[in-house]
């Protein structure tokens, strides 16, 4: 039997008040304004000076990519995504995918905070399932601290690489699989119907989701965005297809980006994006105003494509604030709320949040208000999993 | 006398070789492969697994504006530059300049392994010379710490508010003012030529330096600059004359921003950058290229302004290799360029970097290759000013 914890003296977010946590086997058993440890005998954590918050959610990421706590690569990288792509014929030279990077990265991610990661693993003829594999025993040996998320991610496409479709068949029935992938079906694959029609029948037999790489920008992604709604309406999977990146929705104009985040409300179509380097922003809050769920994650994290990342989406979150020009505590805070409530609304989780009868899934880091933590993003995180402080801050 | 300081087994940056470093009386030395301690009895800093670089420079900030270790203020900032500026009648309000904000910040910025500061301090009518005298006696009480030089800034204007210039003359001659500052001569100050003929000349006359904070994009900053380098020629103020911002080099056509940074080169003028929010890069490789003096700084710290702003220049260094998509090592390489050497190009500080015979003003930090520095920015640092270990990383 697990001893209850009890949070005391927080800052609550998104509740926005001073208030105390009593936790009990792993879930949210009380939120009030004071409780007396007396009354339940539990570990205390003083969380004055603090935010309370729900587990941070690095939404879209590839731990079979990384190459976190191996050799630091001064060379990497190539100029377009189809180059990039190609890289993967360098992955067995780095022994890739790899569960000591792969564990090493997300037990760092722990330690800043986050209680949940979706993570796309490769899966093509030529590396097969075995990343998905390997991911899951990464997983299933970090159960207690993080929850993991698969998507089965056609890399290198699926009309460009035959015998892919079969392969994600497969990849659906395996545990831990949550989600069908895709990428640039027209710009990248070149045939987005076969690439289309192959990931949504996967998908609907197995009765997993979607979650489509979507770089293509301009008309021609506009395009794709439409040909992913027409298939989502097709095969009644609303609520259940992600588009990742989207960068169309930042690279055509006004009415027809109006137009297409209409269609992803109608559609009931969730957009998660990883804010990466220059590109143009999402129009984050027409899409929060359209009621289209927003999540956030890192991408690329110290792999062949990219140098960058860093696993903490504190951090992501306030990039988001910052390149946004959200310059004070009302503006930033919507930036919070992606990176926690927006990517567990596209992620579909279970009883996430602090309000009683929630997961204890739980961060706990000094600011006076969310704006501060945003901004300040200090290092000392206590990280709570199931109820189990799993990380403390280096006193 | 000062114990010697041997820093052993780093990977000296930008020397890009495993080099020891011989510290004596506040001077490299001796750079050289390897020095026996025996040879040199001397404390010993064991940089192995780090890179050893000369101190960064936080080339533009305002230490009288910050509120750093004061409270946190969830209302900031306004819409427009004017609107910013006339946030300056809130600052007695929060007992702004404040020499405990200040001096908190500026002791920040020294254990993240800033060792010389320029920063603009307000003079107006309001505020008189008091955010000046304010500031030296912080610089003056952390003399050992750091070097902090103060450009005396007109941000009310000099047009638009009468009996600034006098207020600059008498700052020009104050003890730690090296510059005369300006702020959008025609967008803001409204008469051009009122506001640039009184800052060039109380320049001239005290013998001091000039930075304009030039944030008018597009074809009127195009012709500011313009002005400024008339203004530049005809006071022959060549290699003394730094602007800002420059947000006009990022918005204009290319043949005019060709035309810009050549006008630029040819009259020697420097510029520093923020990377502000998500406005447009300046074009660095092309100023890199014309051998224009890049420099940057943080801007704005947690002040009436804005919320944003952490002081720690490997993170802005890290900002402008992230946005400018820099993937890779020999790519990223530039953006601690900008942060180091850049920097003291643009504020011509003397002996600068990590040949024998330069000031022993350094910082190690943990990292393989310069490009994972800056990717990981970790927060361990030792920081040497003056040949004395200022700041050691928590154990």
């Amino acid at each position: 039997m697990r001893k209850p914890l009890l949070i005391k003296n927080g800052y609550v977010f998104p509740l926005d008040a001073r208030a105390d946590l009593l936790i009990r086997d792993g879930v949210i058993d009380t939120v009030a304004p004071s409780i007396d440890p007396a009354q339940a005998p539990a570990e205390v954590i003083d969380a004055a000076g603090c935010i309370v918050m729900p587990g941070l959610i690095e939404a879209h990421c590839h731990l079979d990519k990384t190459l976190w706590s191996g050799p630091w690569l001064a060379e990497r990288s190539a100029s377009t995504i189809a180059e990039r792509i190609a890289l993967k014929n360098r992955n067995a030279e780095h022994g890739l995918p790899n569960a000591g990077y792969a564990d090493a990265l997300l037990r760092r991610m722990v330690a800043l905070g986050t209680t949940h990661v979706r993570t796309h693993t490769d899966v093509d003829p030529e590396v097969g399932l075995r990343g998905i594999e390997v991911i899951q025993g990464v997983a299933d040996r970090a159960a207690d601290l993080v929850t993991v998320e698969q998507v089965a991610f056609p890399q290198s496409g699926v009309a460009k690489a035959p015998g892919t479709r079969e392969l994600l068949r497969e990849a659906a029935r395996m545990p831990g699989v949550v989600a069908i992938g895709g990428v640039d079906p027209a710009g990248y694959d070149g045939d987005p119907h076969v690439q289309l029609r192959a990931i949504f029948e996967v998908a609907d037999e197995a009765g997993c989701k979607i979650d489509i790489h979507l770089h293509d920008p301009g008309t021609l992604g506009a395009w794709e965005m439409e040909l992913i709604a027409q298939y989502t309406k097709a095969l009644g999977m609303q609520d259940r297809v992600t588009i990742s990146h989207a960068f169309a929705l930042s690279t055509v104009e006004p009415d027809l980006q109006r137009r297409l985040i209409d269609l992803l409300a109608e559609h009931r179509i969730s957009i998660i994006t990883a804010l990466p380097y220059d590109r143009p922003l999402l129009p984050t809050h027409l899409l929060l105003e359209a009621g289209v769920p927003l999540g956030m994650g890192n991408d690329n994290i110290d792999d062949l494509w990219s140098a960058f990342g860093s696993g903490d989406m504190l951090e992501r979150a306030w990039l988001l604030a910052y390149r946004s020009e959200w310059r004070k505590d009302a503006l930033i805070r919507p930036a919070l709320d992606v990176a926690t409530a927006g990517s567990a609304a596209v992620l579909q989780l279970d009883r996430y949040g602090v309000d009683a009868g929630c997961k204890a899934d739980l961060v706990i880091a000094p600011g006076r208000t969310p704006g501060e933590l945003l901004v300040k993003r200090p290092a000392q995180r206590w990280v709570i999993k199931n109820g189990v402080v799993v990380h403390r801050p280096v006193a």
